[in-house]
């Protein structure tokens, strides 16, 4: 498992294994149900009883289980700018609900018994779960804390929207895939980025300094989330205070351009790149290029740091039905609502993916014949379908074949999809294939 | 001007005061159009020049001029709750815009010389305004950064909205005004508050020892907006770390029930009565007992504490509109969007007021004849009108007789009403005249 998923991930198993008692790390953790937050009573009181407080200070708000409430809660904690949904009305997502989806039936990898889908959302700490067909509702589920009109943090997920608003710039002429990052930031010479190109960061094949090492204390991950202040600082913490401060201190390791290497500081200097590029915020930028085209329900919200910059690597937050729309739009080659939102090209871009063999590398022993393109995660299976991947489950799958869509909020307590993989993809599949009977 | 208003007010210019260029206190501030926000170039740029950043961990949050970017964009800065508009249709405010309202002129308080109202906007850093005449826009005007979609922080404006919140729990009989403050709040015993009713802390007839002379680090002030987590606390800090521990501090000082005396905790004395009562935040109780129902346009925010605990004192940021759609229902007696929201005995009891004699004693040379009632602050005057007022000139300003309802955000450079109220209370006073004409 060592070589598994890394990144933001690693930030919010950093906060498990640091808190005092690390029920996550000892024993099993508690189940979905056990968890569920309303039943644990997270932060109900004035004041709530010091066992339910969930608090930046002592880093519990990224500690299972109370980030099962946490996690649709991420402004209670820290600084935060809107995504405008803008003036526009709603576009409509028609429902066609579908009782039959919940005992659809799948093999988990590695297991011989068969599960149901409605059992997977309970081994997978499903907080909420839409499925489109053809472009309607045709499955809802929300858990917990949560309910439709919920942001809640999509972490990773965030890559795959930052991508594509690089990708756009990419083909709109303004951001040269081929030129070097430095270009565009000179504050990133004498960094591991010095001698990187835009493509290379777009496509995570960056050779880069940044361990993830939990145990270290001297780790890089623990640098970038309190530079960006995702965790509390130390007393006398002199390190950098801002994601961009943070990301000058990267120190190159191996070579560029051979290998993907999933690191969410990657995404950050992406951010860097589109911000520079464009004088906008990325929350401006989703705003114009995703929200308000999409016709979403509910602005949505990004991290800030210190200076205003928002998290790009992980720190949307937004509804689930709008994750969900942009999910569709994808599927459709770009258009929804009318509009063309984003060209057909960079979605076949997308789709096709990256090189399988630098995927490989990476030793992701469950996704074998993958690859990682403009931070979309692709499948390569038979029915085309490509993923935008969060560390705790949070997703937005997308199955071109099967004409399905779906999008998913988890809060698991294992920081690592080789947790989720195995009950999520074959009952993605298994759906997929009982949607195209 | 010793004894003017004070609390909230006072975090603020505490801050401007301890701000290392004190611009504000040694001389003449920008004006209005040379503290433009767009002009200054607040927060532009990737990152933003450090001339140009604005940061919460040097408290420039708080400090003019960077204050006319800030107060559009808390959340920024700190964390945040969200107060849901619900999924109902936005409610109509039917527009009926007049071009003869900026010339309006009347006579500034203490000066001889005329003034526009388009002039008085200018002189009071106006941020945005807006104007219901029978409940159709009239006039509304926005400036710097702020647009009908921005959501600003309305400062002790917020405390009308508890105040009301408060009316209506007593007019239902789930909050006794009779009773002690230590029926609810047990853990208030032994404070200022052990022997105060409800209804003392409603109109703000508390004797508290609450010190806001900025010039002494040891003021109580300090403790409360450092417990709330407003400005950053000093290394090795050591006091409260919430708004509910500071409140639990509180030491009395003269008697109860004698005179007025606005302080800001009085109305944090009264949210935390209503969320111990309701048990619901006051977030989810705006969105339930006045967002959802006024078919408002969008989520509005609250500043919360470490323990989620929201800033009743001031920590409110709605929209423009919205603060009038909650002003021209007060001024319907209650009702707005084919709703009753507010009990009309509730409207009518605000409006009555208080004890003009007790609110006398606060010696508010520009406030003479007003009253205190349910955290709104009552004219009497010959239009019978009231108003919500925040420090740095956010305002509600309801005239019955005139069928007119103002709502204004700014960010006034000076910390007190009374550097607003000369040219504000008489324009408002000329525009209702010029209204009913």
């Amino acid at each position: 498992m060592n070589v598994l998923i890394r990144a933001l991930q690693a930030v919010v198993t950093a906060a498990v294994l640091q808190g005092a008692s690390t029920t996550a790390a000892e024993s099993p953790p508690l189940s979905a149900a056990d968890s569920d937050p309303v039943r644990l009573g997270w932060m109900v009181g004035s004041p709530p009883p010091p066992e339910k407080l969930i608090r930046f200070a002592d880093g519990s708000h990224l500690r299972f289980p109370q980030t099962r409430w946490s996690f649709a809660h991420i402004r209670h904690f820290v600084p935060t700018s809107g995504v405008w949904r803008g003036d526009g009305p709603v576009s409509v997502l028609p429902r066609a609900e579908r009782s039959d989806i919940g005992a659809v039936t799948f093999t988990p990898i590695g297991r011989s018994d068969k599960m149901t889908w409605a059992q997977s959302l309970e081994a997978n700490y499903t907080d909420a779960i839409v499925v489109l067909h053809k472009g309607r509702i045709v499955y809802e589920r929300y858990f917990g804390v949560t309910g439709p009109h919920s942001n809640h943090i999509a972490m990773s997920v965030t890559k795959s929207f930052v991508g594509t608003l690089g990708a756009m710039l990419v083909a709109e002429g303004s951001l040269d895939e081929r030129a070097p990052v430095t270009k565009y930031i000179p504050e990133l010479a004498g960094t591991a980025y010095g001698d990187a190109t835009v493509r290379e960061v777009m496509d995570m094949t960056i050779g880069v300094k940044y361990s993830e090492n939990y145990a270290d204390p001297k780790a890089e991950i623990w640098s970038h989330s309190r530079a960006g202040g995702i965790l509390p600082r130390p007393p006398g913490y002199d390190g950098p205070t801002s994601f961009y401060a943070f990301l000058e201190t990267l120190q190159k390791e191996g070579e560029h351009g051979q290998a993907f290497a999933y690191k969410t500081v990657n995404t950050d200097v992406l951010g860097w790149l589109i911000r520079r590029v464009t004088g906008k915020t990325l929350g401006q930028l989703m705003s114009e290029r995703f929200w308000q085209p999409l016709g979403v329900e509910r602005d949505a919200y990004f991290i800030v740091d210190s200076e205003g910059t928002e998290f790009a690597g992980g720190g949307f937050s937004p509804t689930l039905r709008d994750m969900a729309r942009f999910g569709e739009m994808m599927r459709l080659e770009g258009r929804f609502n009318g509009r063309q939102v984003v060209p057909k090209a960079v979605v076949d871009d997308i789709r096709r993916g990256a090189d399988k063999a630098e995927f490989a590398k990476a030793g992701y022993t469950l996704l074998q014949g993958w690859s990682y393109r403009n931070m979309w995660w692709v499948t390569h299976n038979e029915h085309g379908a490509y993923s935008a991947r969060g560390i705790h489950g949070q997703v937005i799958y997308i199955d071109p074949k099967a004409e399905m869509v779906i999008a998913r909020f988890a809060s698991h307590p294992l920081a690592a999809n080789a947790n989720l993989d195995p009950t999520s993809l074959p009952a993605y599949h298994a759906l997929a294939q009982h949607l195209l009977r």
